[in-house]
């Protein structure tokens, strides 16, 4: 019965670089390398270690695929975490589209470590604590960040080893997907017809250990399994080629003009052709990639690193380090984790920072700064507020609209608003039902005069003005890193609890104008 | 679709122990803690993260179930890695077995993330090299030791985080299930008509990263998944109960006397009763557990630890530690590799040793020891000889048959024999087919008059008095850290590109009996 086995055979480019290898550039903060031609050239065939048939395999579902009239009303692509480098995931309706876009749909996809929903603890919970249980299936079970969407479909990366494509008016699965046994932490990526994946999840291994212990640096994922891109095709999932990398691929990738860019626990920033899965630069910027994911404005890449922390613009063309900077008395592992929002010549960024041990225990500030896009020069700073160290990721991401930062931090429990150009804070906002593990982590969305939260178990709507409360709407699990998005009158989201949801707008906020 | 969920409700044991703790024992190198009344009486309801019907949801085939007639001349019962403390997991068939078990049976079961047995190379072996691929797919997708069998099922677990339980005569699934989404390192152990599987994985979160570099501790799983003891029925695959726990989980447990005697990253060897999945006794050993599985005789229980390394000797019943010892100059993560074997009052122990640099490389000896069982005391020790230090499992698993003991290292890739009693080398065997990542790690087997090896691509038989090689026969595929198990005529394994094997003995020794 087991001899019968066929598998997918593809084509990856053939990898030009050594480990380890750290070519001088002594013009840059880092080292870029442009790729020859030579290794351009060479391709070998590979293939992927899935059993046909078993539970790894690929399914495909054509039938649940959006209707031609569905899709259209939708975004074509989806180019990074939070849809655009300003992180406001939200898109209003085009003209003719149909009721049921603007009437909002329900539906709640069960993904394969999926855990109910009305179950407050984390699995095991008596056993890791509430602050490590919820975090621990944030980063191994559940969704870590939100989803994307394109012409109709929802696609969602696991920590569970799956991709899923699921029709976003009827919540059916139209394919899924596991070509790399390792988490899948990120948004896919839509661009060009393809779904972009990145692979990769916390671990160090042993020697990593030791040479941290030792060097202070260490690469993150080597040798704790398969790193790197999956390029499918995003109608039926089929894999198209993958890029393996030696460090972790955390981060949700980039996508922008022909190239996915990505950062690696190994240290480096690196650009990938989309169409031959073949690298075009790589540069060292040292440290590691955290849950930072990159913002491509202008031709410039703009993505922080751990460890050592920093925040650095590149030249997305090149790979040169065009500047980098840092926030004074930043966790070096704070900044890493956070995305730059980027919108009217600002990069926003923010970190926990200025760590105190008080009675034995540690709290922590959130600061955000703010960077000139073009100098790297730092325009203003703020205090986010005090608060006691956050377990696993440990910044809010930053959305911007309207010149207008929002941003939350798990330390506090805070979403802020703040004037992008003089730095004004205008409201505080503390979450009303935070959990131990903290709340504030996923960018809030704008849309139509409402700011929309997703945290803990509850989706919030808020007042953008004023940061008063409008509704809040109890969905149960857990959201992790995740943004609301928002197409017409529905939400989309993603958990740590395993699941996808759309959830009708109108249930967020009763005044709401799809 | 998904909204008819169910899912698998048990009772697990309220753990009563509290993260770090370390209650004062001074009579004993570890601290020991008999959970009393109140917390065994406690029990709560949990359930397991797993969509029904979904990839990771048990399949269960029960027309695959071995006949009443073929099971009985299997062992019923399979109680630690290799079968016993000696490691020798060879069993001559009982009178009146039928035919096929003397004849022997082969086949090939692709698992889940299955890799094509003609490939020479890993997954993924021109990113990561010829030294970490093979053992990144053994460490995070294939199998990284050997199979149990009882009652004519053969169990195994596999890094692609499912569990398996096989027809020995067909190679025909019975069932499948997932019920932890971590790697599951070890060797079933059956006993009671229950299977019981060990959770947790090499990696450490950025935490204990940091806080080795400090300490030079830390506990290996925590925040890395979910980690822990899962019961299963044996037949049908079905969840009894599970034991969490804060460290991995990696190595085989042990059963004897109604409790599972288990090691873990944080430190801690650990008894649990079987009938309700409760803590009968926690120690604490410092370090963590490596791929060291333990070895219970007289009632003690034989296992080493990493970082601090050590070899302990237990009472199983009160978990006191009895000894602890070391080996001189051992590379404390290569002692805690390795499973002791235990025979005649023997402890038999070997470490990867007295690392030297010469010419920026590292260079190692394999130091094997032996122990009286009752008071630690060294009875001789020798050395196998100086290599490159190998990549990941960096021992050879000891076994011992009627007074000789037959050991291996990926350090110079030998196989060795020594008499048990003197030490004296009796002969070196230079496996003839070594790879890049080393060979030599899992234990040999006797049987009937010949000495098997399963490591690289090949099964050898060797002349157990001699160490001539008497044939080999070629697989495929890697063996990682496995051990053949001979039952009559047939020959089961299972393998780094996560493949379960059946070879007749006759293919691999053209003179066999069976």
């Amino acid at each position: 019965m087991n001899t019968r086995l066929t598998w997918i055979t593809l084509l990856i480019a053939t990898q030009a670089f050594a480990t380890g290898s750290q070519p001088t550039a002594p013009e840059t903060a880092g080292n870029s390398q442009r790729v020859g031609n030579a290794a351009q050239a060479a391709a070998l065939s590979t293939e992927v270690a899935v059993e046909k048939g078993g539970p790894y395999d690929r399914v495909y579902h054509p039938e649940n695929l959006p209707s031609m009239e569905d899709g259209k009303h939708f975004p074509d692509t989806w180019t990074s975490l939070g849809a655009n480098p300003a992180h406001n995931a939200a898109f209003e309706l085009t003209s003719g589209a149909p009721a049921w876009l603007s009437h909002g749909v329900e539906w709640k996809f069960a993904e394969a470590r999926s855990w109910p929903l009305d179950r407050k603890e984390a699995f095991d919970n008596p056993v890791y604590g509430e602050r490590r249980g919820p975090s621990t299936q944030t980063q191994f079970y559940g969704n870590a960040v939100g989803v994307s969407i394109a012409n109709g479909v929802v696609y969602a990366e696991s920590d569970d080893q799956f991709a899923y494509a699921v029709n976003a008016r009827t919540g059916k699965l139209i394919w899924r997907t596991s070509p790399v046994g390792n988490t899948l932490m990120g948004t896919p990526v839509v661009a060009q017809g393809k779904v972009f994946l990145s692979a990769g999840n916390v671990g160090f291994n042993f020697s990593n250990v030791t040479r941290f212990a030792k060097t202070k640096t260490a690469a993150r994922g080597e040798g704790i399994s398969f790193n790197g891109i999956y390029a499918l095709s995003a109608k039926t999932g089929e894999l198209l080629w993958h890029y393996g990398t030696d460090g972790e691929a955390m981060p949700t990738a980039a996508f922008s003009n022909g190239k996915i860019y990505i950062t690696t626990g190994d240290g480096y920033a690196q650009a990938i052709d989309t169409q031959t899965g073949k690298p075009v630069w790589k540069t060292e910027l040292h440290g590691m990639a955290n849950m930072s994911s990159p913002s491509i404005v202008d031709s410039k890449m703009y993505v922080a690193m751990s460890s050592p922390g920093g925040v650095f613009c590149l030249d997305a063309t090149s790979g040169k380090v065009l500047w980098k900077s840092n926030i004074q008395g930043a966790e070096d592992t704070g900044i890493g984790d956070v995305s730059p929002a980027v919108s009217n010549g600002v990069v926003v960024m923010d970190a926990v920072a200025d760590a105190k041990q008080e009675n034995g225990k540690t709290t922590m500030d959130t600061r955000i700064v703010t960077y000139d896009a073009r100098t790297g020069k730092i325009l203003w700073q703020a205090s986010m507020g005090r608060g006691a160290k956050p377990p696993a990721f440990k910044g809010g991401v930053p959305m911007i609209h309207d010149g207008v930062v929002y941003v939350g931090t798990p330390v506090n429990n805070v979403i802020q608003a703040y004037d992008l150009k003089s730095g004004q804070k205008k409201w505080t906002w503390q979450v009303p039902d935070a959990s131990a593990a903290g709340s504030g982590r996923g960018a809030p969305t704008y849309y139509k005069g409402a700011l929309y939260v997703s945290t803990g178990e509850y989706l919030y709507a808020l007042n953008p003005s004023s940061g008063a409360l409008i509704h809040k709407y109890h969905v149960g699990g857990r959201f992790g890193i995740v943004n609301p998005v928002i197409i017409g009158g529905t939400i989309y989201l993603s958990n740590s609890w395993d699941w996808l949801l759309a959830v009708p707008l109108s249930k967020v906020n009763p005044t709401a104008k799809s």
